[in-house]
């Protein structure tokens, strides 16, 4: 199988919490969230449409960023046709077997330092009692709570060498590059899409001097209609917004920056039934004028969104 | 001042119900209403925007149906002049003093022998502590919870005698009639709006031999989009669907009919931002014909719907 | 009649343009409203569900800007009771008799400069033909064109002398004051509302030293999903987007401004099922505190919006 | 490659219309198609966001029904993999160069007679001039015309032998089931993924006696309200509304059935934003019982929706 089509999708993110009560009461109240399990410091939740055990893993930690994030593969070959190439690049960390939510993994380093997991055995998520849908085709019951998020979206990292990341990820993780940012032939931003999706992870240029570092995380809700109903909520919690509702030019998402209590970027998102069919899809390449101009209609970016990132913890690196 | 004009809205309905707590539940937990207040047999509650103290009654009692409704005055001056004419018809009760959530009202009977209340002096709501709005011209906290009505729409009452009904209606209390079905010179439903809202009581004919039947109390949402995740929440708790969501041809309303666990139709609705500013409105005459077309988009009506009312208490007639 | 209640709408704004045929392109082809009618160097259009002629007059002139406004009373009676009133003050012009869209209204001057009108007597549109709406109770077919905006819904005009703009609005015109901004003890801005809307126009400072400007004329929308469709439309269309969309915090609407060919702005807007039913609704007061927040979710307001307006023709003055 | 991953995409449709003139008009006007060419007694049209050539092929005939369906493969070795299976089987008609949106393709029946062709080489659309979207990411101009149409979303037949199409779809051309209806271990509908849509083309059975009928092709808008929008527009133009606007149980699509004036059966739908990503989904069955509820809101299913299909062209068996 292509290198491209080898991932299925964006599996699961942990997300590092100097608040981790105060976190977990986000995701379940304010975003509608299901909690899958509690273990040690950590908790597992997913969103009512998410099929995986977990998409989050909150995890009490001294600072906020990112612990690992992880991608499902399409299958068991896969899977190991893609380790073997990474294990060639000298970034691979090893196998390990998890019992929460997934079996056997493999653990690696992307070149700015970020940790990730490829994995294909799913223990999926079967739900009963309160959690039944009246739905089958549904992986849980539609929550009526809060903002009412459907699933994971996508990931947005930050990198100091976009160019490595880059490399890495078409040439020896997977997938394909729909949109770019190049200002005078420096890649400034790319999107990942490993399925029909637009994007399941973006990367943009950290200009801090950090490596590792992490953006936002993004679940996704049915209708514009509902970020707008996130909005008002999150104003009637007194998240904080850092901007938004809004359309983005670049892959049209419609979208709401929060930040949830333990410091971290949480985007809600509604990608309006955007797909990319088109096997042979050109990467949709945007300059430095083009960018310019703001968001589609206009809405110029805030500062903060181009410096703040979370951290990743020392310990890690 | 004109008699057009003399009400202000619909105040509140008091529901029966014999299933009481079960029933504050529903409009608590999936309409998303907050309780104001307990009393006796009887809990208030009210819709997230609903300025007053409440705007449902729910009260426990061997069967369900409607204990009375109340309209308010534009002012103290039009409520003493409407009570003049309704003792004129021998259809009054008299004063009664009020302590929860209004004052002094007067209570008559409408000739199908529904019990009705006239007040002007109303109890407005102060949102306190975590019901209070982070926008001052909200009545109350966006709930973000089940299917967030934001304030009551309208009532719908069965009559057998119609005519009755309507001429005590626009002669006697206020109000002009904003659209009929005439039927053979035979009005068969008429609508009644006090001020700029297209309707704010319905009045259709009663098969059945009965006299002061409930029909229907709505609740209104910001958008259809919120009527069809509506849909989902009924589905999702197992709350009946009666009919919906689908737009009605008679007055335009994008409705949803739920029952509520002790018995009583509700609708959930969005009126679409239609208005009545003009001051001489020509009633909308819809016939035999036309009805036969089904709602707006051609859905036949369900048989139910023209026959099912919850029935007066025998105490109340 | 209280003078509360004694106005029934917004009725039209006439427009000064130095496009005017791109202005009539901007008004049909984007925002999907009908032309009823062409007379000299004006055109007269309408909204689909306008129940009048005309909602907009667009009058070829050498700059943009506002010719007049006009509010339609509640009935003949209330016409004469406000121009015994106006006439008192001394801002009076006269009567006129209209041909195109009604009939006999009197002139006046608001204490700004700008020119008014108010009449009972409405020529009524029919629609037929291509214009008849499937629905009677609408008053011309839905268009699918464009933004496919609904109705007028309120006009905001720039006055140097608010105090004085007010207290002639509610003293002498009609209508109640439902919001406020008031710094340090000085209005700046006003919001009147002369039914059951929550404003039909609003006033806001003029810091400019200029008297009788112009600041935006808005058509509402049935939800936010088609103010959002609305932006995508603009922006494919090339028409400038100052701001939005977004949700104002003051009276909540959510809003998109943009600019018609002849350099006015207008607002597409839905004011999401907000009414004032409440007959003693009590004003709400925004302080400096509160503004400094920005809109609803936290835009801050484009520096545009606080100084630019359209001018007032000199041979108005 | 697995069979599952060979195909990429419903490419287009070919419906046959007795009234060519009328059905271009139904597709541009009403729909906001573009036209991308007319050619003899053909025109072919795309949706605004369709990166084709065309998406649907509209060719007089005397009766209505489809010509041919078209699959895009994922690449060239797909497409030679696929054709080398369907030649096994004795279905296939042989290879032929259109001009026309696409080049080399190939044509094979199906077992119920239906006539398919696969191809790679896809001569996508540049949209330029009035046609070129203001985002670089969008395949056209968002048109602001009718329904405004985004994209094919999928294909509906009718097959007596059920058991037979499934088998050859799954175990020759490709894709994987989705969901399925069963009863007393009958297959009765059958839904065929290709991609991360929960469908591309559904089967259902027909019990006229007939091969190789139609039901309904589906054309994708953003948002469940541009659905009902929809239905306001087809209210308004006099198309006839089958059932809807209401959501399947089956796939949660959220459907309007119409008839374009050639007489085949549209859908405009909203997916809603589901996707199924997990690489493993295992097939949803429904069985007799869960099909009696009707459709997700409880709305039963019209009978015609049952038996009208249209048929296939004689010449063509």
């Amino acid at each position: 199988m292509k290198i491209t089509w080898e991932l299925a999708h964006l599996a699961h993110v942990e997300l590092l919490t100097p608040k981790l009560d105060e976190s977990i009461r986000f995701f379940t109240e304010i975003l509608g969230m299901y909690i899958s399990g509690i273990e040690g410091d950590s908790a597992y939740l997913r969103a009512y449409d998410d099929y995986e055990h977990h998409t989050l893993k909150l995890t009490a930690h001294r600072h906020s960023g990112m612990g690992h994030f992880a991608w499902r593969t399409r299958s068991q070959d896969s899977l190991e046709t893609r380790v073997m190439a990474i294990e060639a690049t000298g970034l691979g960390i090893g196998w390990e077997d998890h019992e929460c939510g997934y079996g056997r993994a493999y653990k690696f380093y992307y070149p700015d330092g970020h940790q990730c997991e490829l994995y294909f055995d799913s223990h999926k998520f079967k739900a009963e009692g309160d959690q039944k849908s009246a739905l089958k085709n549904t992986a849980s019951r539609f929550p009526g709570k809060g903002m009412n998020v459907r699933r994971i979206d996508h990931l947005n990292l930050l990198a100091k060498d976009i160019v490595a990341f880059r490399d890495f990820q078409f040439g020896i993780v997977g997938g394909r590059m729909t949109e770019t940012i190049i200002f005078d032939e420096q890649p400034k931003g790319v999107w990942v899409s490993v399925n029909n999706k637009s994007y399941d992870l973006a990367i943009t240029e950290d200009h801090s001097g950090m490596n590792g570092r992490f953006h936002h995380l993004t679940y996704a809700v049915n209708s514009r209609e509902e970020v707008l109903l996130a909005a008002d909520i999150a104003l009637e919690n007194g998240v904080f917004i850092e901007t938004g509702p809004h359309k983005h030019a670049i892959q049209q998402t419609f979208f709401l920056y929060l930040y949830e209590p333990g410091g971290n970027r949480i985007e809600i998102a509604n990608p309006t039934a955007r797909l990319i069919l088109d096997p042979d899809y050109e990467t949709i390449v945007w300059n430095k004028e083009e960018r310019m101009k703001g968001q589609a209609w206009g809405l110029k970016t805030v500062e903060s969104f181009h410096t703040r990132g979370t951290p990743m913890p020392e310990e890690l690196l």
